[in-house]
């Protein structure tokens, strides 16, 4: 099923979204301007909005608030990966240049932190201080974990704990909040608003595990970005880690970790690739992908609920 | 008069701050409390807390609420600073190494956006809307002003109004800002809310000019930093400008927009300060203080105003 199909009931809420995210474009400041509209145009498969949405009705909601929250998920997710790419120095992001290389680290820098303000803003304005501690709760895991990581580079000795971990920081607790935010503006019960956050989480969870496979199995147009970035960066995801767990006496990722050739990694990239590891990660994702979906069964069956098993479904065959 | 004789009535508040701001890096994530407890112990002079301390003692307050505002407006301040230093590429701050400089670009961009979460977060607990909000749109202030401004970099054109309305939102937005939530928090009627709003503003704009005559008069141990650096990063402030002005047909200052050769820095910086400029300046940043005392006077004859009026002629005197 496509991603289209899954979002159809919310086909119009996620319009909303969209002219609400264009409008964030609408200042006063030319450079401003040109970076946002850049920045809000550069679309992505808007998985977190579409989560708020859903989560959001399955009990009474006020359109307005969910269509704020689910412009502030989507607005930190961008101000995170804006952040992120000057960290990385990364100069492509979903197949375009990234703002870092077309207008350098300073604007960067700067649009983010105003992309951070502006969620603060949005989620101020739904006056639900949950959310709004949920906002800012999320906005310090993601950056805090992101640093933990960072002292982790090049280090070979990351297990799947570390892994786990960090993804958890960057990706579930942001999918978490999304669905939470939803569901606590909906003022659906606690034991549902619950559901919605583990659901939100294992979703995450899923769908990291698969944009790190990705990164190994797919190739630059569905991707956007040239493959085997992650390895080349010195970065171990669940992959990498698996393989060197299975052949501890391969040296080739270890070559890299001491030399980041280009050779070894196209060379690590092919042995992992035609290992079982991926296969190996797949599971892993589809059970994430369950958990998930177990966590809706407590829920009335209204129809957010297939359309979320649908979308667990989805992030796990996803191609880019 | 002193600061610590300003601060005398608010002394153990403060104090409250001083170690909210110390609890702040209670992580446990070895590599963030580094970090933060290196940021939080390069201390400033805590005129925003303060601000939001006196203006919140005119009516009721609950002094909870009146120290977290008070932390979270020093800890705005503090991620702009650290996200500064990235974007100028600055390696030392009030003394000390920047983040940047120790622990790279990276972990400082993270921090930063660490401390910006934490901020949401301390302001939430408030559970008081229009603080949220006041805090929200001064993040964006502070980002898109910086922004415009990095723009005009190097640009001998800037006037005088270019420079107020970049002031107005780095500086003066911050200090209204902090001053305007204690008189919400402590449910002060519009005026006086207006009032100390303009207090703020006024007292951050007085703050600013003298910060950017102190960058050409100061010597090295005051200031924590080498004098002349605006200058020598191509960022006009009013003493410039105004030499600009008055002397159209000297060219120092263009050869350093030019070229920026150290030399002539020094040289420009010489003639401002033998000039009247500097006096014009101090003039304009006394009238700045004249106008956030003025603003004060329909306020009730309270404790805090005094100290206030105080603080205003203070930072005209200030020498670093």
């Amino acid at each position: 099923m496509e991603l289209d199909t899954i979002y159809q009931p919310i086909q119009e809420d996620l319009q909303k979204v969209e002219e609400s995210l264009v409008s964030v474009a609408d200042v006063d400041i030319p450079v401003l301007k040109k970076l946002l509209d850049y920045i809000i145009k550069t679309s992505g498969k808007r998985v977190r909005p579409a989560l708020t949405l859903f989560s959001g009705k399955f009990y009474d909601y006020d359109l307005g608030s969910l269509i704020r929250v689910a412009t502030a998920m989507e607005l930190l997710h961008t101000a995170t990966l804006v952040h992120d790419d000057v960290v990385d120095n990364s100069l492509q992001r979903r197949g375009k240049a990234t703002v870092n290389r077309l207008w350098g680290d300073t604007s960067a820098v700067l649009v983010g932190d105003y992309l951070l303000g502006k969620c603060a803003e949005l989620t101020a304005e739904t006056e639900n201080i949950e959310v709004m501690k949920l906002f800012s709760n999320t906005a310090m895991v993601i950056s805090s974990g992101e640093l933990r990581q960072k002292g982790l580079s090049f280090d070979g000795k990351q297990n799947r704990d570390d892994y786990y971990r960090w993804i958890a920081a960057k990706t579930a607790s942001l999918f978490s909040a999304a669905a939470e935010a939803g569901a606590i503006l909906a003022n659906s019960p606690e034991e549902a608003i619950q559901a919605l956050r583990d659901y939100g989480y294992n979703l995450g969870m899923a769908f990291q595990v698969v944009d790190d496979v990705l990164d190994f199995t797919g190739n630059e147009v569905e991707l956007g970005k040239l493959p085997g970035s992650d390895l080349s960066q010195g970065v171990l995801t669940l992959p990498t880690i698996i393989f060197l767990e299975r052949y501890p006496n391969d040296d080739t990722v270890k070559k890299i970790l001491e030399s980041e050739i280009a050779e070894h990694i196209e060379l690590a990239r092919g042995k992992i690739c035609q290992s079982t590891v991926i296969q190996d990660c797949v599971d892993i994702a589809r059970n994430f992908s369950l958990q998930a979906c177990q966590a809706l069964e407590i829920l009335p069956d209204k129809f957010p609920r297939s359309h979320l098993v649908d979308l667990a479904h989805y992030v796990v065959r996803r191609k880019g």
